[in-house]
């Protein structure tokens, strides 16, 4: 089974924050809005909701940074996907 | 009988959750937005509300997740469908 | 006496379930947003509301779907009619 | 004296109910958002809000029907009058 | 001292209810939105907040009217004033 | 220390209420939304939030009025400062 | 470990009000919105979020003044940081 996003949308597996901290690193905390690490599991065709095209600038495996409660979450072989559009991505996370 | 959804408009076949854990795979948990399968029963000509033409990135026949609560709800034959706009469409699912 | 719409505006006369039952088909259900079945009696000239031309998608006589509660009520020989923009119908339902 | 409404605006003497019976035929119900007809006063050079040249659709002296809550009302040699944008006209009445 | 209104602001003398009366005219009443009549004492250059020019449809001296409630009040020389921008002027009034 | 604004704001030293009834003249007054006259200290390139070049039609010295509870306050060397952007200037005074 | 922001992010390291009142002189009071020191730790490519190249006014190593409450919160190696968009950014302070 395979999933494709539509538009700029980016299908992402949040990342524990176990494994954050042991990886190290990125570990949200209590003020302001929040962010979750998460990895990039499917990318759209990089065009905004108005059709223009945009293109991705994440790409599959990826790991990122995005706002902890945007998107829309989904189930897939028992495990829990989050879907988001580009936008709400901060950020990109290379070790 | 036909249907001809206008603009970017697809009329949307709600899959039960029932056939969806047989099949395998997409279940909406309770957390955040929730995404419901679907399965695509006609499609508009492409163009957004603003009469810009954008082309369907969705086909008849496509399986599809979309936001649970978006959309306006029709019967046809004793059946319930609903009419979304394409954007609303989060992604194709193909097995 | 002559009604003409301006713009992408659209007169509907709205069908009643009875004989939407008779006729078959299209029964708005109690969920989500409401749709309600209706008779194209005019249109606008396909300008949206900026000016720019769209066109029109309806034609006087086509049987559509728009969102039960949008548009602004008017009579006309004691007859009641919505009267809504382009883009509030949803489709076309042909025969 | 005279009015010279700017931009899209529109002048118009709202008509009243009685008048509307006797020569037959619009009255606005109890459902939805309400339209009220009127007589066009004066009309502005047809830019909308932006500057956009869009022209004007009515005329002095047509019957318009309009969403009956919308405009602001003036008074001018002690009748009022109401000043709506072209937008807000819904259409045009021909006798 | 001198007021120069930047973009398209205009600034407005409140004319009183009085005077009105007296030359004759315009008297806003209860219903919708009130208007009040004014006399322009300046105009601004005549872009819109976008920076785009649309030109000044009102000059000094011009009496007008706009949505009572708009704007933002200023005392010059113990006198008050009003800054709107032009789209809040509905109508320019000729004697 | 320099402050530099970025895009279309400006920064201004607030004038008290004292200097302005001495030097004469600008006095907000408690109806509607309130004005306040202040200095300008420095101002950005003139782009707007989208990148557009506007261009800045106010420079350092002017006084000008802006909406008295617009923008951000600033401390600098213990005198307090407010950066706005441009379209919330209503007007620059000159003597 | 690296950070890499999206479009017209920037990530801001939020400098202590100490070190502002030592090194002299940035603090943010009581009234209206308020501001809030940071150094530029990273910053995007440019392109704002509907993909218009606009460049970014600041660079790496940058003192800034940015909206106290904007912007999502990480913490990358037990530090806090924010991310905001440039235009959540007030102005670049020079020494």
């Amino acid at each position: 089974m395979k999933i494709k996003p539509l538009f700029d949308r980016v299908v992402l597996l949040p990342l524990e924050s176990d494994s954050e901290t042991k990886g190290g690193i990125i570990l949200p905390t209590a003020a302001q809005e929040k962010s979750q690490l998460a990895k990039v599991i499917a990318v759209g065709d990089g065009r905004n909701a108005e059709g223009k095209e945009i293109g991705m600038s994440v790409k599959v495996g990826d790991k990122v940074l995005y706002g902890k409660y945007t998107g829309t979450e989904i189930t897939m072989d028992e495990q829990k996907y989050v879907v988001v559009r580009q936008p709400d991505i901060l950020a990109i996370i290379e070790d």
